[in-house]
């Protein structure tokens, strides 16, 4: 005797992903708008903000606090900013999650409340995942202080931590309630910050426009001295092309193994590991596409100078694409990490030419390894 | 400036919920088939293993591995079962969890393995909080082995554990692989614990289905005893009521606060809470049922004669409606906790007839007071 009974559920998130400038102008209405839409306030707003931006930029929890007071009819704050570590920081333990737990908590937030998350990706990686597993989920709020926040990390259904010193192990999938980039934010940022953010927007257009590629080439001397609104209209279309492919990939929640924004990533993760958090996450994936970029030009797949004019544009943002702890990476061991990460069968993204994504299963070491002489080899000549 | 970017997500989720007899047999099919659904293996299990059952059932383990030979072109045991405590100890701190994680680091399981978690709905809880946020989510097959689990909580989407004194105030919405439930392993059970699982059966037929009631009324004499088979169909029809309501309730993962099927449920919440777990949790259902039932009786909701119906009903299939730590609850503090969990508004579900649920926002307590007085009266007259 067998008796099954088939379960179908079905699911549908919808969240905006808003750009602004000054949110917390009083007169500024995206936040109040935002809140308006969970129906009639004040909702309960617990605030988790980075320390790095808390310090670069001193007058932020006034600001906060002064919105509230100016809405009041939609928000209550329930208490002070709850600051927390920035930087890798704030994944690299429990201590950021258990402060959120604590906050929900200490201050009775409820599913239909909200975490309003402020800060660079790690804070709001390590805010989401306390938010998204307290009550099975309080509504989150992410407010990126950094460019790749704003265009990547940011506005994507993740959240995680890292354990067992591996780069986010524990996590979630859970849609954020809303995310709204303040392009004002950006300002306070340190110009490597700035210009490490733009590595996303190279690898989202590598693997799927050309067109924005072509448009990277053109704003290249602008972004080079981080114009603002170069850097605007660059975070605005990269968080857009980051959304289609969420929304349009038919995965969602990477149920499937395929991952092809991770495009430059396998090394990128185990760079990061490697250098113990000293190359930043965006400058880590300039020298991943790079490296995968000149492997998948070894493999014969992407034509030499379709290569050489990603090198050019990486190098013309003022992104290195050489590190020294690339010469010593065990880069069968740092595949293998991200393939068990993904699960299954290994999925590798490689170029078949500017916005043309090609996936594979299998690595041919010594090609790769010549991938890495040219890099090498690159670098040392650019020093000479 | 403000440019907006809606972002839409659509999910979906199909898995079986299985009844069968001796899943390990080598003979039964049904284990292997739901890993023939993940494509070509051999696909890596990690089996997780309740404790309690562990020592009820002390062949199991050798009955698992006898299974996996016999089909070991479908699945490979990573290691053998990882023995964890039972009942509300398995939730009551991260232990479980943390061994869960160590398991899927240590047998390097990915996003395409599984945990088969094997026991009651406190280690399926857990087992299944560790396995939704190790790689944001191993595959889950949940393998319930109380009448509970296998008719309710083994079902649903959720799982959880306890945190700052508050049942499952950490946990996540995950649906699982599939639920196998089997049957045989019931027999390991103690009576009080079979008869326990009842309650949510009656809770069921209550807020959906007024056939079911009358159908529990007819097999009372039998499932008072016990009877195997009388258990069987209940056990059925229940998992397929619950099925119903999280598919078909318009709300799989809970965003807004109504939650039928949480009837009777805050005080039994309460309850456990304030017996130290010595109420199980079924016992503590039945208790709660008992008591909205009446406090809907005394709003005028309900006739008093199927109030009668439904206390007899409980009485009838051994469980009792009244527990001294009744008498002392803060019953406002209780629905406070409850409302707090749910989030939002309070949605408090009682009956406007056997089958038909109605759901209220406020609370009538000197009413509900004296419904636990009718509760009181009932079971001092039953003790004289």
């Amino acid at each position: 005797m067998t008796v099954a009974i088939p379960q179908h559920i079905a699911l549908a998130y919808d969240f905006p992903v808003i750009f602004t400038r000054r949110v917390f102008d009083p007169g500024n209405p995206v936040l109040a708008d935002v809140l308006a839409r969970a129906g009639e306030g004040p909702h309960k707003v617990g605030v988790v903000l980075d320390a790095g931006l808390a310090a670069a930029d001193p007058t932020l929890p006034a600001r906060v606090a002064a919105y509230a007071a100016a809405h009041s009819r939609l928000l209550t704050l329930v208490e002070a900013p709850l600051v927390v570590p920035g930087g890798e920081m704030a994944k690299a333990d429990f201590a950021v999650v258990e402060a959120v737990w604590e906050l929900t908590f200490r201050a009775k937030l409820c599913r239909q409340s909200f975490v309003l998350a402020i800060g660079g990706g790690a804070v709001l990686d390590a805010a989401g995942f306390g938010a998204a597993t307290a009550h099975r989920g309080v509504r989150l709020l992410r407010l990126p202080s950094t460019v790749l926040a704003q265009n990547d990390a940011g506005v994507g259904v993740k959240n995680g931590i890292n354990y067992f010193g591996r780069k986010n192990y524990l996590g979630t999938f859970a849609p954020p309630y809303a995310v709204i980039n303040d392009h004002a934010l950006l300002a306070t940022l340190p110009a490597r910050e700035i210009r490490a953010g733009l590595a996303e927007a190279v690898k989202v257009a590598l693997v799927r426009d050309a067109l924005f590629f072509t448009r990277l080439q053109e704003l290249a001397p602008r972004l080079g001295v981080l114009d603002d609104e170069a850097l605007l209209e660059t975070d605005i279309r990269c968080a857009e092309a980051h959304l289609q492919h969420i929304a349009g990939g038919g995965d969602p929640f990477e149920l499937g193994s395929a991952r092809p924004l991770d495009f430059g990533h396998w090394a990128a993760h185990a760079l990061e590991e490697a250098t113990g958090g000293a190359l930043r996450h965006g400058e880590a994936v300039a020298v991943g596409v790079a490296l995968d970029t000149l492997y998948s030009s070894r493999l014969g797949l992407l034509a030499p100078a379709e290569a050489e004019a990603v090198l050019t544009l990486l190098t013309d943002l003022g992104l290195a694409v050489w590190h020294p702890a690339l010469a010593a990476l065990d880069m069968a061991g740092a595949i293998e990490a991200f393939r068990e990460h993904l699960g299954g069968r290994l999925h590798l993204c490689l170029l078949a030419g500017i916005g043309r994504r090609l996936e594979v299963h299998e690595v041919d070491l010594p090609r790769l390894d010549a991938a890495r002489q040219d890099l090498a080899a690159r670098a040392a000549s650019a020093c000479a």
